[in-house]
């Protein structure tokens, strides 16, 4: 039916995929249509499909491309995730927009502001954490955030505000979840002697770590390589890593279901 | 003084690895010598060798390439691995003897006699599996093994045959250990969602799938994989991985360390 | 119009993927309908499909996945592809039938018959090499195959029968194409110092080992290997991409366009 | 003789590997010794060494890892890998000045001074262009440098500088090679259809991407990656691959053999 839709209104059809999970029965669509084809605007074509959305009993969302998201990216005081995602977006690679960058250390400014992107210093007072992430969600809701990527930010955000950005705030962990969430990550692999290292991106909820997983990767290690090895050859993974699973979120190419996402790239 | 002992006789080195562990101190040699540079037995080498190692507190082996290992597979009714095993052994790329194979069920028996190699039917009583377990060391003994091969055998063998074979019995695990120990981990990796999904090759110990890590590879899956998808793509996984380890392992190329391996290859 | 004939017939969709190539603008798609939901029989839905079709000026198939594909496998003295294969085939994870293997040596006769299945040693005269290509050509034609794997074959087929079997003759070449095509590929590889070696697995046409790309995959080497280790680490490349490619084959998932493919895997 | 020679005089060796070329006969060592166990000055080091060295007939060099190499970054209008290696540098990833950068553009200017580092626009007449590799020359010898890094240059090298610099000019080139040299290998490998493309980072010879390859690697494109997208999936495997070899260069793990090299990483 969407597709009926669809032509029964002159659009065109630039892509499209489906996938049904066989074990919950739920059936998820992804169409991307040419905007110049359909006489709607954003507005009136979600009026126009929101009837046969309800009687299908769909769960859906329209965006339109031609509208970059805004994303604010948090970061602490390593620099290679937030060094490769301005890179990026420099370079043209995500199409967004970075409102501004937070960190509760003030060591990357020089960087961000080359980039000419503000730079908010929000420092946190490990006694009471409640006023950085207050100015935090300040931030988030003054700059109308679409969506928050924690780019190795390293503090763990209210359960409030994982719940007012579910599936809007996309973290980096330096493990191959589930292995190694928490602390240290690379130091518990190299406690274990695993033969493989890796990142996994993954949307932020309340329970740490344990968020539905967007897309991961590893690298090969040996014996040679000690824990600060680990962490040189892991932050390569985890910058290819995030920068992908973002790419696919500001694409609309990532659907939830319960604690798994449908990326369909 | 292992290359001065070798070439105070005349020796020639063919292949030689060190390592050393930073956080031990350790120090981990691997030398191969080109056995007619030599104007000893083996029996001799070692006389000849042995207050060098004592003098300088070495945990120290020799063995002789031109002897190859006794192996015994031990599988159950999944055959990948075992078939895999076989084939390689087949074509010479696995330089061992395989005296038998011992499996707690029969269908594997054709397969195995085709390979001219003797099938042990030894059934598990599921109320009493000691008596399986006594035949199971009985004929690893009878057979003089010097490793075992758990190619996905399913079951947990005593504490005391894993001690008396200590680094000796090499097991395939199918998941990226530490993640999904125990059963069904593809299950468990396709409840989690994760992007990868792999397996892990390591010695075995009275703690399940807690024993040293010998090697460990990975394969993309997606939102599409059903778990009965990721058994299938699974498999190719944990036979490359067993026989990689196995090869290591028969060319006496990883030395263990607590809970870790060295692997000079 | 696709899926409209489909729906207004009641036939429901259990996987479909599009693609549009935008240097040509060909548009590519792929249906699978769930055959009970449909009041037709084959030949029925293929007629009442027929003007459809034919009005937009499709390049069209349907077929049958309760009927699986016949396919004759060919090999030469080299077993690993082979027997990879027909372990794949006796373990249910190609579906298809395997009327006979055909092979210029009496080599693997054992390892056929022990899958039941007939093995034909048809000689190569190398003064005159066309009583073998016509008896091979008489053997496909009486069984009916609708797919040929050369799993490492080593002779080239004539003209006339790449012509006659154009997409469902599939080879194994055991390099990255378009590097290395012809003889000893490995030894191609060995010579100019490549650190990846690859396999490619592709559709057979008159030119050598230029035909439409199926799939590809690489292994890591080092200064370390001879060609020979080459050879043997190669082999598990080999192995892998060719049965994933004859896989998707089988499946119907691959269309050509020009000398390239698409694949909806 | 190497290792008796070094703790004859009390020195330590923190890491060896040694590799015989088994074709040619030739026998690769690398060393690494502690300084501060030898009662030598380099100079000194490199005398009392001399004769055992010139004995033996070896090829050999010893440098001083306290002294870093003096490297210069020439790039083009494309980024991606200058930026990679800034920041790598900046990171303290890289162990080695960067006296300046040159290019035959302006562009990249503002990110080169952001990391303090001059940079030279050396314009390129296309008329004659002797004059820019004159003072290109210059630049080089000014700085004394002990490396150049053509970090996607898209000039031609004269001769004489590729003499003069034999094995310390080390450039990314874009393609798998041997596949797809020269210009446009993205376009060049799209028109072929392969499903991998892939960066090889080598030393310049006189002969056009046909040096001593150091590093390769690959990533997965699909029939839905148009140039555009292979150009963009590439910069991820050209940037790695030139940062890895580079790094392997700096810290002298690479031997060259005729038009192969000997990795000890």
């Amino acid at each position: 039916m969407v597709s009926n839709f669809i032509s029964s209104h002159g659009g065109s059809i630039s892509d499209a995929n489906q996938h049904t999970d066989s074990s919950t029965g739920w059936f998820f669509m992804r169409v991307e249509i040419n905007a110049a084809t359909l006489p709607f605007s954003l507005e009136e074509l979600k009026a126009a499909f929101s009837p046969i959305a309800q009687s299908f009993n769909m769960d859906w969302n329209i965006s339109d491309s031609a509208v970059p998201k805004k994303v604010i990216l948090m970061a602490s005081r390593e620099s290679h995730c937030l060094a490769d995602l301005l890179y990026r977006y420099h370079e043209g690679e995500l199409d967004c927009e970075i409102p501004c960058v937070i960190s509760n250390h003030d060591d990357l400014r020089s960087m961000v502001e080359w980039h000419n992107i503000p730079y908010h210093h929000v420092p946190v007072n490990k006694e009471d954490k409640q006023p950085h992430f207050d100015e935090v969600a300040r931030l988030i809701r003054e700059n109308k955030a679409d969506t928050v990527v924690l780019a190795r930010y390293m503090q763990i955000l209210p359960s409030d505000v994982c719940q007012e950005y579910a599936h809007r705030i996309i973290n980096i962990h330096h493990s191959f979840l589930p292995s190694f969430a928490g602390a240290k990550p690379y130091h518990q692999a190299h406690e274990r002697g695993v033969k493989l290292i890796g990142a996994t991106c993954h949307y932020v909820t309340e329970e740490l770590d344990a968020g539905p997983i967007i897309d991961q990767d590893v690298i090969r290690v040996s014996h040679r390589d000690a824990p600060e090895e680990m962490v040189r050859l892991g932050r390569d993974v985890e910058k290819n890593v995030l920068s992908r699973g973002l790419r696919w979120h500001l694409e609309d190419k990532i659907l939830v279901q319960g604690n798994k996402t449908v990326v369909f790239n």
